[in-house]
């Protein structure tokens, strides 16, 4: 006979209505193909009184959270709110009484897995979370599951489609910032306040998660540095472009023996670079492991379908689950490898610079440089400007991010002033 | 106390080494993240008197096979032969005998997966074969674990390393396809006889287990309609890349209700495309799904460490499960569904001719298209030949193939030749 699993829903806006959707149009083939039936025997919502697209049957709407939290016949929970407060509450509470917790919350877990986790493993409830980063892409499940044997040395990911979308128009159309901005905000593409996208926090919670999750180590959320996208402009992006390079806000996280980085900042790649062809609002991660080299995953990171196909998959992986599995952290709960978080990192730079034409000026830049170890790898001068001052555009070779700060401050002003400081990396 | 398991390979060459390699320098961390201690009891070997890199420890080679099929301590077979016999009857034998088995064998299942998988059913025996498509790219077990609620429209995979290898170098240098195919094979990069690979067979027994996956419908791998490279010349690359195209090897599937196609030949696809970037020995697959969208996955499709990154993740997963998974087919083994073979799909074309430097020749031939229902989205004319004949280069819009032949095979050759004939998807 068929088992029933009865749901709970912890909201039901866009994502859980998703959810709702593929359960139902897809309940025919998961049951041919798995014998599972689910019923969601609860929704959470804010207003009973809302209208809504979906048809609820009566009684399946409740503004009580104890309702779910305390029904015994709901097995699994599956929670759409999002945010620190309640749903991390909500989600610890489900799992203390038993209940497996299927989210798409990577604020709850790039601040409060630890505990999370505990509780899951206290009670044996499951804990699952693909969706809480790159929506439909399945990197969590890859890394836990595929790429375990894999000593991980890298991942650069594109982990947010709102900045992504901003910087291929930016780059497409040449436009600036702020146009596309508000254009995206027009289409629903942004926020209307966009600050955790552009400003790089949305990329930073979910860079924590994976990179945890790829160096079997908890990577805090507080030790990635951020930068976001809101001071770009058109004209680096042209200057990159000209030189080969594309424009993406990366999420990098890598790691050498004990040394960890993470940092979220707009970065040039090579135009040739798999990641450059992942346009518009889809995410992407590509990684390198020891033994699987190098890889990249592609897809939907965010919209209440692809959102739903990443949930689901959870949902049957832990209705199929005889016992649940926990990932292990190599320096968590007792710390016997300490990782250290670097921040005197490598890489590659580029430096728009304004500079006064007379002679001397590009020989003390390249001397200001060369004294700080910041070796030039490409320099481009370009067209005068009506005050007579010529641009300057450097791309330099790996260089440690503490002497290029330091060389960067020490360029005399009255010879040449920095106008934009971005990342490459190859 | 850590649970030990013993494993017999069949077989210990390349791949059969690169699994020994991860396995004993990853033991410590497997240990740690998963409490399973894994011992090679025996590896079947042709010449046992071999040199061989592995300093195996004594008594664990063999050329008896019954020495791995009959030990009852050997749980779990790793299969690395390859081809269809002998392999595919001691896969069976294993299962039977309740042993469950993990292989990178694509030909046996290709050719033979319903009675293996039949064998494995009645014993409870695991089967996994991550490794026999894509090397190190996880896409069986997300097609599986991963993507399960989606129904997939279509599949565009690169699926094969060598092919991928010698068109990039074409695209890359001009060169012209024999020369690029003995540089690959001087630096192992091409098989000593590379038919299976460059005539397009590989990537046929790889699209079959894809498509049946995505599709869950058995796709046999008699459908599949295959056209190998062998006969691409540098000058249609060269004219394919003035119009914006890179030439690939694709493995095509597409489903439209009960409708199935599955087709392997080489593919003009813009430069655009996500595809297009994925260069040198490298494979991906590009999929959509209802709920997922598009998306793509990349990675090393050979080699003896990211093929054993894939055998190795089947491995831990096989030793964890506490009961094997199997796939179902809505057509098998009673065919509820009854899918068809599609062979008259609808693509772009692209088309090279040398036609007469004369009025009315275009008109033929921009006529004849038309007669069969092929209507032209670009046009080239090209300089003039020795000869006074001229190159005409088409893109067409989507037509039928057949009809397409049909056209072609109508073009008057007086007035002017077919030379090539590629397809074209968006």
């Amino acid at each position: 006979m068929d088992k029933i699993i009865k749901l709970g829903f912890l909201g039901c806006g866009n994502v859980g209505g998703g959810v709702w959707k593929l359960l139902s149009g897809f309940a025919k083939d998961i049951d041919h193909r798995t014998g599972l039936k689910f019923e969601v025997k609860r929704a959470l919502v804010r207003d009973l009184t809302k209208k809504r697209d979906i048809d609820f049957p009566a009684g399946v709407l409740t503004d009580n959270v104890e309702d779910l939290l305390g029904d015994p016949e709901i097995s699994i929970v599956l929670e759409f709110l999002g945010g620190e407060k309640p749903a991390c509450d909500w989600i610890k509470e489900a799992l203390r009484r038993g209940k497996t917790v299927v989210t798409a919350n990577k604020v709850a877990f790039a601040l409060h897995w630890p505990e999370l986790q505990k509780a899951a493993e206290e009670s044996g409830a499951g804990l699952y979370y693909e969706a809480a980063v790159c929506g439909a892409i399945p990197i969590i499940h890859t890394l836990e599951a595929s790429l375990q044997s894999n000593a991980i040395s890298y991942i650069y990911g594109i982990v947010n489609g709102t900045t992504n979308y901003i910087l291929t128009r930016m780059s497409r159309e040449g436009a600036e910032y702020s146009a596309v901005l508000a254009d995206a905000q027009r289409l629903g593409l942004a926020e209307p306040d966009p600050s955790s996208d552009v400003e790089g926090l949305d990329a930073a919670y979910k860079l924590s998660i994976l990179a945890s999750l790829a160096f079997h180590g908890r990577v805090p959320f507080e030790h990635v540095y951020v930068e976001g996208i809101t001071s770009i402009q058109a004209e680096d992006i042209l200057c990159g472009q000209e030189l080969g390079y594309t424009l993406k806000l990366l999420a990098i996280a890598k790691r050498d023996g004990l040394k960890v980085e993470t940092r979220v900042h707009p970065t040039f790649i090579p135009d040739k670079h798999p990641l450059a062809s992942v346009s518009d609002a889809f995410n992407a991660v590509f990684l390198k492991g020891h033994a699987c080299d190098e890889m990249m995953f592609m897809g939907r990171g965010a919209g209440d379908l692809p959102t739903a196909s990443a949930i689901v998959s959870d949902l049957l992986r832990a209705a199929a689950a005889e016992k649940h599995a926990y990932p292990t952290f190599n320096n968590d709960p007792h710390p016997a490898i300490p990782y250290e978080n670097n921040t005197d990192w490598q890489t590659a730079f580029y430096v728009r610079m304004l500079a006064v034409d007379k002679p001397g000026v590009l020989s003390h830049v390249a001397q200001t440089f060369a004294c700080f170890g910041v070796s030039i790898a490409v320099m481009q001068q370009k067209g005068a400007m009506s005050d007579g001052r010529v641009t300057l555009v450097f791309i330099t070779h790996k260089a440690n991010e503490k002497a290029m700060r330091q060389a960067l401050a020490t360029i005399d002003p009255s010879f040449a002033t920095v106008e934009s400081v971005l990342r490459v990396e190859e």
